[in-house]
């Protein structure tokens, strides 16, 4: 059984399901129109769709005809709730970088080579 | 190929892989160190470990005895970058279930029903 926050990742490790997502942030649309943009069969971004849903990421309407897709973000909240504990060290890593190159701005350029 | 983030994505949907970031960012260790809470061989430890070096998310020490391996959390802030986009739509939900309450709390009881 997989937990939760990794079928999430799972689903998001695919820029075709990042993409079907961003389209669904615009608002919330038939599988017909979220295919069209995608060089992709029907049945593959039905797939796609699949994988979104049982991650929770997307829910479907229940119009038997129209079955609209909109965006489910609370998954997504729990990835922001995860990575936020790693925030310092990347901004330490920018931290760092930053106060390196001042450094080597600082530094005047030596006239030599000294052995 | 595979893009950059869906690389990290998926290197990050796996609990094993996560606990072992967590560890890593108490500080550096070896991969003996890093195996020893897991219920696993060194092996599989290092095939995890290798699918983290792939996706940027650990660097490894170049001393041939002891390889410390530690976390990279550069990849982490282009996830973190990402799902920000997606911020408002998980606070819009919240904001919605929050007033959803208060509407519930403000409503008198009804004494019966109606038809």
């Amino acid at each position: 059984m997989t937990d939760r926050l990794s079928t999430t990742l799972a689903a998001l490790a695919d820029p075709t399901r990042r993409a079907i997502l961003a389209r669904l942030a615009l608002g919330q649309t038939s599988v017909m129109d979220l295919a069209a943009p995608f060089d992709m069969s029907l049945p593959a971004v039905s797939k796609h769709l699949k994988v979104l849903e049982h991650a929770g990421l997307i829910a479907r309407g229940r119009d038997a005809q129209w079955r609209p897709c909109r965006l489910h973000a609370a998954p997504l909240k729990e990835v922001a709730d995860w990575i936020e504990h790693y925030r310092r060290f990347w901004e330490q890593s920018l931290d760092r970088l930053e106060s390196y190159l001042h450094e080597l701005q600082a530094k005047p350029k030596k006239p030599g080579r000294k052995k």
